[in-house]
């Protein structure tokens, strides 16, 4: 399941010699589906994910079930996965009753979520974004102290559905509170979709000068109006090596538009092949997998290259 | 049909001020639809796309009626809207029959189209890629000589479906032939979509080393892999400032594996506004012509702005 020779191989200048992917499929793409997800097929999932190459995979939320009843089974899902070797699993932890579960299951790489806007605060945490980062502040402390890795997620670093573009200061400004706490990296997220390249050069570049290292910063695109791989490629001309993806391009955002979500895993690696940047992932291995996933979920892949390489459609 | 304040425009190092874009949905778009689509219909969306300010619309094709069926109208519509103010009408053009057709109609812009490999000349033209050239020659001698503007597209020039990965000499080769028979500009076609930003930057930067300006030359990306986007962005940086794009994403190719062809005009005019860089196209207009011509079709477009403005899917 891929394209004999194709893409050619051909470096671009100034691009990192490696990208990290992040892989979101299994926690952010399967939250955001209307079905729910046996366990052991979200297991399979995770294990298709690492045998294709990925050695990043989020494996699942420590949120209340309540709130994101797609993902309530985090407890038996983590022990079925968290042996493969090689592989890190971090996983959601939105305070400290999420951080018990997951340290209890042996996680040691755990992430926690805040917003570049009040309006989104509101509506995914019902706090306001300081108060949000107060409940954060233990959470990475004590993770810390258990020498477990902390990723910070941003929401809606460049756009906003109520607020409409969000200025850049206001997104360094957190940024910069999450790195203050002791996150070991950020991910920056673009939730609706909207961003450009130039916006998305000139808050590296801003966040750069307000001290955060370009090392400790991995971006999250959506493909919402077909702007996430050209904002990839700007983040990586910036020196940016952590790039967040969703195998088969699963997930969305519910307060988006539109029904087209995350950067697919795959339109990711046909570019980072392209260009000779190494990833470590075998891409027929990754499509088959993500065509074995929209069978179960009973639905074709967004990704346009799982579909070109499946004939789906 | 636009979002309140989005995408924030934040323009970035070193790209053009202005872009040009060489609307193609009419012509190729169409030309790849099953269904024939009624001579008044067309008329109407190349109207609504300079409507939307939309400067150069690829009209129609002077190919034998038996070639390309769903064009063989060109005689009825090009009168019907020739009279477009300040919108330049560039058509196809096979051979000197076909030269004949355009002119006496009053084509003040036409194109001819060449293959970058041996196989795609043969299936599109049935000769090789010289036999081909030679048959241009004297179609682009006498439009010169009647001050004819005159395009050369070339095909498959990063990847081909029966032989793989292109070599970059092989495409400039053809496209100095192009350049030294007296084309005004050259259309670079990744027909069937598998090019990556470092090969779009290596071959224009090998057709400049090799005499062929960059302001001779634009870009026709396909987004079969979902690179159109990305590959537009390395070609900007490189100094293009030439785009080709189709409304709504109409359109493919009939030799890709997959259903998805040409790049959208829509997702390129969010990317192109968010840069800051100007091209007289209104959003809204536009996306509300290509939901206009999707209803006409039956089928939903494949730009992801499109549904995202339109709440289609």
């Amino acid at each position: 399941m891929t394209v004999q020779g194709l893409p050619m191989a051909v470096p671009a200048q100034d691009l990192p010699a490696r990208v990290r992917i992040h892989e979101v499929g299994a926690r952010d793409g399967l939250q955001n589906e209307k079905a729910t997800v046996p366990t052991e097929v979200k297991a399979e999932f995770v294990r298709r994910l690492a045998d294709a190459g990925l050695t990043t995979i989020e494996a699942t939320s420590f949120v209340h079930p309540k709130w994101v009843p797609q993902l309530a089974d985090a407890e038996q899902l983590f022990p079925l996965v968290s042996d493969l070797p090689g592989v890190h699993l971090p996983v959601l932890v939105p305070n400290e009753r999420g951080l018990d579960r997951a340290l209890a299951l042996g996680a040691r790489r755990v992430a926690v979520f805040a917003s570049a806007t009040e309006s989104f605060a509101k509506a995914n945490l019902n706090r306001s974004v300081d108060e949000a980062l107060a409940m954060f502040e233990p959470v990475v402390a004590r993770a810390k102290a258990d020498k477990v890795h902390v990723r910070g997620y941003l929401s809606m670093c460049f756009g906003d559905p109520w607020e409409g573009a969000v200025p850049i200061h206001q997104v360094v400004r957190v940024c910069k509170s999450l790195m203050d706490m002791g996150c070991d990296e950020l991910s920056l997220g673009d939730t609706i979709g909207v961003a450009t390249p130039g916006h998305v050069q000139s808050l590296l570049a801003e966040l750069n000068e307000e001290g955060v290292p370009t090392s400790a910063l991995g971006v999250h695109f959506h493909d919402t109006y077909g702007q996430a791989l050209a904002n990839t490629l700007a983040a990586l001309q910036h020196g940016v090596t952590t790039v967040d993806a969703s195998a088969g391009g699963l997930g969305g955002c519910p307060y988006a538009k539109s029904a087209t979500g995350n950067l697919a895993t795959e339109d990711l690696v046909w570019m980072l092949q392209g260009l000779g940047i190494d990833t470590g992932v075998d891409l027929g291995r990754l499509t088959a997998t993500s065509v074995w996933m929209a069978g179960q979920l009973g639905r074709p892949s967004p990704s346009r290259t799982v579909k070109a390489l499946s004939h789906q459609e």
